[in-house]
């Protein structure tokens, strides 16, 4: 297992999330990625690299290059603007309201946003980079012909959509892997997305291709974030017709339920044709998650490994959520360690 | 000139807004009231009166009655979660998302949201509801035959939609007026929105309707809030094509460009066929508001007063926005001045 890790994370370091109506302390911070990398190290992982240099271009695929562009300019125009807290949207265009990009700084926030709980900050940008670098580096190592990486990937991405950041994410790591192993050479691959949220930023960047299939398990969104996306009759259109599945479950969902989810979507998934899987891993399925209402343990994490290995496809994971308590790391190397089982 | 105030509008007393990443002291705070009310009484206006009693059944002909229910318990659910922060919308459905209404607060309050800007609190609804009477009654003393009425509204209404709230706004009243003179008589009516911001809830109301013609002066969405709505080019859809009017305008904007679209909506109102106008009232126009970028000067609102009452139809004035300085109390009094002149 070849572990893909840039310290540049660190520049992703928001002092403030809207959250319950307050400005709280991140729930998505440094000390995550750090947990990560330690527990990997203490499980024996020893194969650990920094990314290769990539830029935009394969982003550029999946997302708006509107939307990158502003990503790359949004705190210089916030500061030139001469405000003096983290970048928030706080005017979002919901249903019946128009499209157009807004001149002003703010507008432009609320434009490319789909959540307030995201606040931009200095370096969010060259963190998000860094985090999507991680990513393709980890799908080249499968375009070598290897079989497993793990991209530590930080800031996470699946919440992002085509020109929509917010849940944490920026750039979509986990669909720019995916698009890197089709410019390389694959003909269908699949984005399994584990975390315990929708990755509705991954549905909405594939949701009308036909060459990503994109299966999600989740809290329902009817109790759960993201909220607007990831019911089970969403399941692609055109091109993309039945190519997206969606798997919301209740609160409290323990792994003998969560688990023929699963291995529901991996038959799909070899149905599908793909020939290989972004898996897109969160822990916060685990029980003691603060923000989450699954009730996954730690070694539940060994089988949702040894599960998706099964499936006899190249796996390269990146790391979406997780949150709060040491168990993070453990949980990670868990499935890591059943991949490779 | 009769008045209707209520005393009920102190009940709504947020603690918080977002506002440029940080959250402050709302901008919309009950000292607004108190000052115009003081200026009306030194400048004269002495028939002051409290509002009828009225339920939701106007309301309900503008707002989906789910969206009033949803107003009338969010502040019980948010506090039943066991938050301790104000109720602040943090994800939001914006393009390509369900426009389902999620059971989680949360996801409720996401979904009824245009704005993270606008906390609700305790008293919010309440306050709203005593707002929305004042609005009502005025209509009312134009249906009993008198040619002016200004209801001291608090919280405003003209960014609330068919089923959102925001920008400081929870019930549109102004809406809520218009439909209350056409269930008492009127064929047709007008809404003239004044104020600094788009009348974005306004507008949706009505733009599939014929009856009612809505016309907004104020910032560019392109450079000022909502953003989202009030370009030129919305001009109203089916049974409602023609009937609305945006009038867009730059920063630093002064009068004698202002008072030409003040000019040409009050044209359009007369061809239009109004029998009565609802002139939704900002004085955020003010040189010295401190969240917006017009130049008009307290004289001007004397002048735009009169233009108003130059059109020979009933007003019935109910107050939206108006920030900070202590002018906005007789910039208010100017407005009905050269109403009555």
């Amino acid at each position: 297992m070849r572990v893909i890790y840039s310290e540049d994370h660190k520049l992703r370091d928001a002092r403030t999330e809207l959250y319950a109506g307050q400005l709280v302390t991140p729930f998505e911070a440094p000390f995550r990625a750090e947990w990560i990398l330690a527990a990997l190290k203490e499980a024996g992982f020893r194969d650990i690299v920094a990314p290769d240099a990539h830029g935009q271009e394969t982003a550029r695929k999946v997302h708006d290059p509107a939307y990158l562009d502003f990503l790359a300019t949004v705190w210089e125009r916030w500061v030139a603007a001469g405000f003096t807290g983290e970048a928030i949207a706080n005017s979002f265009p919901v249903r019946r309201t128009s499209q157009r990009v807004p001149d002003n700084i703010v507008g432009a926030i609320g434009h490319y946003a789909n959540a307030a709980d995201t606040s931009i900050t200095k370096g969010s940008y060259e963190a998000a980079i860094a985090s999507m670098r991680c990513a393709v580096t980890g799908a080249d190592w499968l375009n070598a012909g290897n079989r497993f990486a793990f991209a530590l990937c930080r800031p996470p991405g699946h919440h992002a959509g085509i020109d929509l950041f917010g849940g944490y994410c920026f750039i979509n790591n986990s669909g720019v892997a995916a698009q890197r192993l089709l410019d390389r050479g694959a003909q269908k691959v699949a984005v399994l997305d584990v975390d315990f949220h929708h990755g509705n930023g991954t549905q909405d960047l594939f949701y009308h291709r036909g060459d990503v299939f994109t299966a999600s398990l989740h809290g329902d969104p009817m109790h759960a974030f993201p909220y607007f996306l990831g019911h089970a009759d969403e399941q692609g259109e055109g091109e993309g017709t039945g190519a997206n599945r969606n798997y919301p479950m209740p609160p409290h969902t323990p792994w003998h339920v969560w688990s023929s989810a699963l291995a529901d979507a991996l038959a799909r998934i070899k149905t599908f044709g793909a020939e290989a899987i972004v898996l897109a891993l969160g822990v916060d399925t685990f029980e003691r998650d603060p923000i989450s209402f699954f009730q996954l343990k730690s070694e539940d994490f060994i089988r949702m490994g040894e599960m998706i290995s099964a499936a006899g496809l190249p796996v390269v994971t990146c790391m979406e959520g997780g949150y709060g308590v040491p168990e993070i790391g453990l949980n990670v190397a868990n499935v890591l360690k059943g991949l490779e089982a």
